[in-house]
């Protein structure tokens, strides 16, 4: 069995796992007050061309967006997010166990839009409703799919006209940013938010997701706010050197555009054996439409999530590759699609 | 100028207040732990025909809602309710702020049907996502619909097969329960939900809401909940007494009645007239849709909620009685709306 | 039975009920915003001499500090209190239930002093320990006693000094400023704190607490605070029409001093009887230390709270007059006492 | 330098790495769920003599702490702890922002005892306060003392007939497992504890802690919590893996062991110079109590924490030795306490 089902399957890439090996009997100091963070810190601060940012090293996605959510709303403030956003469906209600509301806008194709932000706005008038004051997006997205330049100007545009503050899930960021289908940098996006974070649980590490944190009023105290919900790592430092080594010789990139790399070879099979899809995805999630008797043959050898079903006979699967998909597995599953296509074909 | 803008512009009916007038100066035990707290308990216990409910009476909606749902569900389980649920549009994010999701199903008429409480339950199918617990209703709902005694049984059966508690918002329950359209009881409604509350703020007390618990699990240690909320009032007699008045020679439902029978005057003019409804309501709450320039002429006389835009000439208004309603106000509104529905009509 | 037990037995004075009659048919709007309250609120700016303070008027006490505090705080800030101060210990966990820890400090006659507060923050030194943000103080305090204006000035100046945030509970704030050993104003106490309320229910209404907000920085937005912790009442000129009468005419100080004149007297009494007090109050709440067998046989005709054992023979009990406590029935108490001094003294 | 700062300074053992790195590149299910998690339950459930516990592995103890308190614990209740206990002190209010208050008790040596306890339940007796409802203690405590078994007995039986669920922050239960004043099993706790967890993160693993449930009540939905709070790994077999190493072929003792030997060695060199400690540790964290000139110069080439200041010209510090404690690190620290010990002594 080859297994398609998500990103995080595998451990680390040897580079990493190997700077872990060679600093584990070296004394550190504790709770990411160590060299290693400060490193990695300064890498990023370096890639991201903001040398004032403050960068935090958090263990996993669900924390990371609890943290940065619950430190920049008051008591009664909500987070506007797309109705398919991590945060309203897939967190088992974490942010609104920090006391906040998630406004959960219906979006196309998983992303946000001065519009759907604006309409937020428009129906949370009074202190009757709770107060929008956040901005969530995810990028990539949910359903695969990025935002670009533009998209995240304008949607910048109207947090800062407004007032609120915009955070970005870069959970699978590595994949949007070595996307063909994307121009935009790291530097962008640490101009144009005032938070996000850097995945690197999905993309080589053993898991840490860098939290990047722009805006000054975000700033103060937030190892506060990370040991309080309980994120301080005691040996930090293992978070610090899995991104010394993300940022050291571009492997951050390089990784990614080799989940890409192995999810645009699936794509092309897909297309070509003349299956749609429900999103139109360029990154490593893909969102084929089989047939049923497809899928049931399909997960004889490979495994992936069911996504959703779309009549009485199709459904939607999804289809995850990362930076430790191999080309064999891929060549399988591209055989074994071919192979079987004509037979359940409608 | 006369106010349709809510159930809450009078005080208290006299019948009330010349009650809070006779004992106001004997000394009372605090904390609802008086003697007419005790025979209100004992008058609704009687008139649900359910002695072994617990009974306790509070001051308002919100923070009868907050504490009912907080009490019921452990912190990663979710409560179901309609779109429009008042707990999800205008408490601010009270549940949320106890640290519960809001689960919001875009519902006809503002009802929730098994359906759709179903639907519910099939997306939240493990740990990755909140856990639905409990049903919210209201009756009436927040567009002046109100359930059937079939519609009522329906949801009650599908809440006991998936063991989901239901609780019914019963801030206008006098008015659903004395409307032309009701075919239920007090008592059907104890015997068909974990949980409800009869509102006393909408009809004729200055304030309180009476909380009626059936499902045992809910019972124990309530009290703490209410004082940990700032839910407990000193001079909880206040409470008690109001309860004791409306649950006295019928006063609750002739209250209800009297302004349903308002209601009902303003809705036959208004068809008569030949403008439509947003949605049926046989209750205190109406909504009927007017062209701008007839809103802006009645709003020279009387005061009402604007609801929604329709279209670019045409808006919904929300025109709400209550025990005090005068006929004089209703027949002032009447006459303007037939002095004025030729010139604005379409 | 007379009772002694607190300070909330009877109803409210009866011009407030007569103004609470004469209003109750008037249309008012909802929510605080109609002109009674406005009307309260200017009479209070006018009595502290603060123009621009923020005034909201709420139903209790366990409410507005829950309200206060949580609207002040950052998520990992905690509260500073003396160790039997009424939110560490009488409201249920109401604090924490907002997310924030109190931090009790063991204190002489129910204050904190400038070096209790330095003591909080000296053993509060980084990110894995809460942040001290604010501190909580009763006058009078919980034991009785009250703060003379020395004593505020050197707490509000490290407060200031140290960036803490003071607010003051005024459940008894009448009492305070009514007592012989009293040297604060209201205009005082609103330019020494950052936050205050003047209790109500316990001095002549049927319920009511006008929270002061000073800081500038807590003023933004408290209305939603008020929402989501459901405090908004619907007829919330009941609360407007409270405070005007108390603040008319003196009516507010007038009780004060009734209750505090009845206490002196049984105060006289139990001092004349040779007994000695827990705590030295000038104020409605006394808490002198009696034989248990005299403890009995005054609990035949009066009721009153036990407040601790003091040795295998001596307890100490709470006596609490008010503004309704009689003349008659303090000379009752008195007679009793005396009567049986001589038999049950050691 | 070298370091007796904590007992997190340096990464795993070997064998643990190893087995992390031959895993590395094989698929595994996510979120725990993976075959390695399975086999390191299997391995606690055997060495805890309980087949039906339920094990759930989690990365740290902040995390832990505040996973299993607030998922035994309704809104209302709270849990006893001693005063000097870590979710008391060092945990940045991490209890309280689930909503729960932390009863602090003052005990000696950081050790609860019925007496305790019971003192707790007095003093909390109605709805107007917290209702204690946990009992954490610590196994080492905060000042590195251990409870016997006879201790743990009584605390178990308390708690048993007042309803109390008990609970064991086992941070460093390995230290405390294989001290020679030690005469409990892990067994022994399974049997005597509603729940508790062994440290992995300060006895050899990188990071995790095992939290072994006992309680039926506390077994359901536990996943949920887990995901809900931020703690479910995406990677969870690296925590699985960890364990099975960890028990297996006795490395968990074996670690331990040789932390406590290394501490013993430091204790008996300190006792030998002539100098007090300010608790009775047998375990790996020691408080000696050092003229502050001896600490200075210690300090010139050993880093520890200051503890306290005792006296004038004294403090209490703290050592702490782990299982990657050397020797040679022992060694050179006793021979520069004794080169010093003479010329700072009194």
């Amino acid at each position: 069995m080859y297994s398609f089902t998500n990103d995080y399957s595998e451990g680390a890439h040897p580079r990493i796992l190997q700077a872990m090996m060679e600093a584990n009997l070296t004394q550190n100091t504790g709770y990411s007050l160590d060299a290693h963070t400060s490193r990695a810190v300064q890498l990023i601060r370096e890639e991201i061309r903001c040398p004032q940012a403050d960068v935090h090293i958090t263990v996993g996605g669900t924390q990371t967006n609890l943290l940065v959510i619950s430190a920049a709303l008051r008591p009664y403030q909500a987070v506007i997010s797309a109705a398919t956003g991590h945060i309203n469906v897939h967190e088992t209600g974490a942010i609104e166990a920090t006391g906040h509301k998630v406004l959960a806008m219906e979006a196309t194709d998983g992303k946000l839009t001065p519009a759907l932000i604006q309409k937020a706005l428009d129906i949370h008038t009074d202190e009757h409703m709770v107060q929008p004051k956040m901005v969530y997006i995810s990028n990539t997205t949910e359903v695969g799919t990025q935002y670009t330049k533009a998209e995240l100007e304008a949607v910048s545009r109207i947090c800062r006209q407004k007032g609120l503050c915009l955070f970005m899930d870069g959970a699978r960021l590595g994949s949007a940013l070595t996307s063909p289908a994307n121009d935009l940098t790291l530097a962008d996006i640490a101009s144009l938010t005032d938070a996000f974070y850097i995945g690197g649980t999905k993309n080589g590490a053993l898991f840490g997701e860098a939290v990047v944190i722009l805006r000054e009023e975000l700033k103060p105290d937030f190892r506060f706010m990370i040991k309080q919900r309980g994120a301080m790592m005691a040996k930090g430092w293992l978070l610090g050197i899995q991104f010394e080594e993300l940022f050291q010789n571009n492997l951050f990139y390089d990784l990614a555009s080799h989940a890409n790399a192995m999810a645009q070879n699936l794509r092309d099979a897909i297309t070509a054996c003349g299956f749609p899809f429900a999103s139109d995805s360029q990154t490593n999630q893909l969102f084929p439409i089989f047939p049923d008797e497809l899928i049931r043959e399909l997960g004889k050898d490979f495994t992936f999530e069911m996504n959703s079903r779309v009549d009485d006979t199709h459904s939607c699967i999804r289809l995850v590759t990362s930076w430790a998909t191999t080309e064999e597995g891929v060549s399988q599953f591209v055989q074994a699609l071919r192979r079987n296509a004509q037979l359940y074909k409608d």
